[in-house]
């Protein structure tokens, strides 16, 4: 039986593992190349394969192993194929860092680490996350599966979006529009952004909406372009914000000279809020190979007008 | 209308704080004692009025305000009277104190810190609790609570009771008795004790069950008397067991000279994981007190023949 054959180019920093993927899984019609122009499908980090795009003269779907495709959404970037991303294994992920953070910040945990070093038996007292409202910058599935942990540990969860409008059922017990953000901020203990990068969302947290805040956790595990640094460290000076968790910034890794590297109020991580396995990508690129073949809807399609 | 009168003692670590809970309620019928003869329900923190009970030849009903009620189940203790507990509202707190090690260290939140001082962005690898198995000794309401949160992060939760029975629902995949412990601890990558203290639950981890440990996170969060502190300390060499996480010890505080102090496989908190505050311990004294004018059965009343 005759089929037609597709061919994947895969430009990714694990190369190998996903190749050892692709030979074990055996897709049907599928070969790898390595001719740009020969390649129907991408396999790629969106910034590895962004300055090259041009070349794939036959591109018709490429599926990035990030999230984020921002390096491929810049002004007068083609959008001439289908652009997939992965979803759904980041949210238990994002779950584990801000909860993690949370209890570690109201549960004392560095202190008594510290306290257990130099033999000092010293209970402090304590508030529980229960009760507290947490408000997340984002409405998607990361944001829904945040929520869910975040409900389950008895917080009060509020959620932004553009509209403020959403689906019921959603674990959110309100739900803003980004125009009514200070007034959320105003409401909230804890916040995290979980924001794509679009033009709506860049620059969101700043001066002005942050000096709503008051005495605030922050979590930044969205695109580091949502957070102005210096109204980040204004606001902290201000107390609105008594400390930030920072997992994303404007340029990575984060330049040595910059300041939240010594900032006692700041807490940065190197990009590792959640991170997919090759496992995790090549399984959803096995599912949409599929119904790629198929001409089926693909999963976790990229609109290129919305940006995500 | 005449009413009969009850006399209360406050016995507790935080009595000027109780007395201003007690006058702000104005509880009908009520009123204090500093007399041990006339009062005839105590409020008390168990280890301050173990040894003076027998003065009290006109008590009723106790009213502990702690979990752990031990220190009035010591052999030949009076069992005359009605004990109550406090409970409820240790769960979500036991909770964090879980879950905020377990990911501390499954996401090497430490280390991250470590490396912030030094100023080095250094991604490491990690693995997610998501599919990890927890196993909880103890199926009654602070495991449960805990394996609802557990859940929620996509764990997989066992349990460990006297019988290995559970009425369904419950947030359990799966009940063992105590005599299957060795053959559950096999299947575990995280132990939680949250047993009271009885004569099956002491010394229950111990050599023999932790042999079957492989590499796990064990937490004591339950009574210091369940775990042998050596066996605990032979099961690290031979890791059985990667890293303990205790909270409760046979003597309190721990003896300064106690290894656990020094041992970087061991994390010690002075008996912080579940703090109830006087303001939810009075709330439940007010709920039980209606009940007792009533006639009504007391709430989380202690059987003296199981312990709890």
């Amino acid at each position: 039986m005759p089929h037609s054959t597709h061919k994947i180019f895969i430009a990714t920093d694990s190369n190998s593992l996903y190749r050892d993927l692709f030979h074990a899984s055996a897709l049907p019609g599928l070969e790898e190349t390595q001719l740009a122009s020969e390649a129907n499908i991408i396999l790629a980090d969106p910034p590895r394969i962004a300055p090259h795009l041009h070349q794939f003269s036959a591109l018709a779907w490429l599926q990035s192993t990030y999230a984020g495709v921002n390096a491929l959404l810049q002004p007068n970037a083609r959008q001439d194929y289908l652009l997939t991303n992965v979803r759904d294994i980041f949210g238990p992920l994002i779950a584990e860092y801000v909860l993690g953070y949370a209890i570690a910040h109201y549960r004392h945990l560095p202190q008594y680490a510290e306290q257990q070093r130099r033999g000092a038996w010293l209970p402090m007292p304590y508030r529980s996350l229960q009760g507290e409202t947490l408000l997340i910058l984002g409405t998607g599935n990361i944001a829904v599966q945040l929520a869910h942990v975040a409900n389950a540990f008895g917080l009060r969860v509020l959620g932004v979006n553009r509209t403020g409008a959403m689906a019921q059922p959603h674990p959110f017990a309100e739900v803003f529009s980004l125009s009514e953000l200070p007034q959320a901020i105003g409401q909230c203990q804890l916040l995290v952004n979980t924001l794509p990068s679009t033009p709506q969302t860049q620059n969101v947290l700043n001066r002005e909406t942050l000096k709503h805040a008051q005495n605030i956790l922050l979590f930044n595990v969205g695109r580091g372009d949502a957070l102005n640094d210096d109204d980040l460290l204004a606001a902290i000076a201000a107390h609105s914000v008594q400390h930030a968790y920072l997992d994303v910034f404007h340029y990575e890794p984060l330049e040595t000279q910059h300041p939240f590297w010594s900032s006692p109020s700041v807490t940065l991580t190197p990009h590792i809020a959640a991170i997919s396995s090759p496992e995790q990508v090549w399984q959803q690129f096995c599912d949409n190979y599929q119904r790629f073949c198929l001409g089926a809807p693909l999963k976790h399609l990229i609109d290129f007008a919305r940006g995500y």
